[in-house]
């Protein structure tokens, strides 16, 4: 009777280093605990700290990686209000099944006032190819793009002479009006289930959570309309939001990401398009973006 | 200072009726919250009791769907498993982020005993399309699978002449060891995260969550390797779990579920391929299986 167990243990995702893949079969191709086990120090990278966000809640903090090559003047204002503690004692204010956790002012009448921040910016939904950032390109075809693939360590896409970033699990975007360009970062929003792709090139995307998903994903979901919570009182209080730069370096979270433009990211790309951990019995031939790891470890 | 907030209302999911579409702006096609509005009687069913699986918990009941028509064997076994009480006071084990919820026997050495149920089962991964099932084909291209569509009210796929359940959001699977005939049914778990579709056809599909995700996606992640929990205090008991059939009828949860064969139900996915809600500025042309609500209503 030990097998069933071990069988679910066997149903292996392996999205991050602290979950090492199942032991390899004799199967000769290699796993992704395999490349990561063999990777190199320069398969990895060390975020900048001024692109690192710290999400501060009670339950401890979410680390975020800022992405200004791809919303410029979103992030420089997100970095603003961080600096000018915009954020601090405001609040995550809704829970969305299978959505988003999104945080912000919550007070239509008696809004928090800004200082050098601004309440809405233009959209910065995509960006010309000709910036020239590095593209891996994955092997498969992509339903909502020409090409699906990895920029500076994000999932993108591309298509039309543009680039943009796409909605992933874990994926970072600035909450807009029905307006395209009244976003600003003032309100982010993290998705927390299946890819709502829908939303690329719909709102501007700024960066990803590199720790701490499981601090927000267990949040109780809101009851009224789109998750949001109906009292106050449900809210989830932030502590703060810092930028890793300007916290004592004693203080912050030591990470590294796996590079996205690396030989080893390839194979890791296959190694999930082709399964060859003992469990299965079935490759696919075929990954859809969002369901490529971008390891994360602690040196 | 309200746009804020308004903005990310509109940022909308929709994926149950309890979260109705926004109010559809001037464009002229029809939102999937129209399409439910105007739907008839007959675009929806309700499941039989004898299909309906309440998972009782101390925080509430999770309602699930099985699929007798793609796993004949392992749902007869869940049902014998369901009506000797095997299940009445295990718990749920494992949660992994972005990934699964997992319940049974946590115990290796002293394994509860089964009556007439069965601890191991013939896979069940796909059957021939000549076994006749409906299938609402999706108009677009499916990565893992010559075809996507819906088939009696589950997310699925055909190829090579055979059709099988997709790992969508809220898919119950039956988990096995590393021998594919090693399931049963008797360990179960529940997709909570990006689907994971490099597990269709790897393992057996045994029904979908109809009500109650929340009730699973809030558990605390298992600190164990693959999100098992470390400490037996840890885990989450399992009052019970009935079929509808055998509770009585005031106990019962009164649920239909929009049907996938109809006119309306291709309506709904054109209109999810396209959104039209005012909130959007681009509409795709595309959706992923996943993507595709299958709403659920209490009449």
């Amino acid at each position: 009777m030990r097998a069933a167990l071990i069988a679910l243990a066997a149903l292996i995702a392996a999205p991050a280093l602290a979950q090492p893949a199942a032991k390899p079969a004799a199967k000769s191709a290699l796993t992704m605990g395999d490349i990561l086990k063999a990777s190199a120090p320069s398969d990895w990278r060390r975020p900048e700290p001024d692109n690192l966000v710290y999400l501060e809640l009670a339950s401890g903090r979410v680390v975020i990686e800022l992405a200004p090559e791809f919303a410029p003047n979103h992030v420089a204002n997100i970095k603003t209000l961080i600096r000018e503690n915009y954020f601090d004692g405001l609040s995550i204010n809704r829970v969305q099944e299978n959505y988003v956790v999104q945080w912000g002012d919550p007070d239509e009448t008696d809004k928090r006032p800004m200082k050098a921040g601004k309440a809405a910016l233009a959209a910065e939904f995509d960006r010309p190819v000709t910036q020239g950032f590095p593209f891996t390109k994955l092997p498969d075809a992509d339903g909502y793009a020409t090409w699906a693939g990895f920029t500076n360590g994000f999932p993108a896409a591309r298509g039309g002479g543009r680039t943009w970033l796409t909605h992933c699990y874990g994926m970072v975007g600035a909450g807009r009006d029905n307006g395209a360009d009244t976003g600003s970062g003032a309100e982010l929003y993290i998705v927390i289930g299946h890819a709502p792709r829908n939303l690329d090139r719909n709102v501007t995307l700024v960066g990803r959570v590199l720790q701490g998903m499981s601090l927000l994903t267990v949040l109780p979901r809101g009851t009224g309309p789109l998750g949001f919570y109906e009292q106050p009182a449900q809210r989830v209080p932030i502590k703060a939001i810092r930028l890793a730069a300007d916290v004592p370096e004693a203080q912050r979270t030591n990470l590294e990401v796996f590079r996205t433009d690396t030989a080893a990211f390839r194979q890791l790309i296959e190694a999930r398009r082709n399964r060859r951990d003992g469990w299965y019995v079935r490759a696919q031939n075929f990954i859809d973006l969002c369901n490529v790891p971008i390891p994360v470890r602690t040196p």
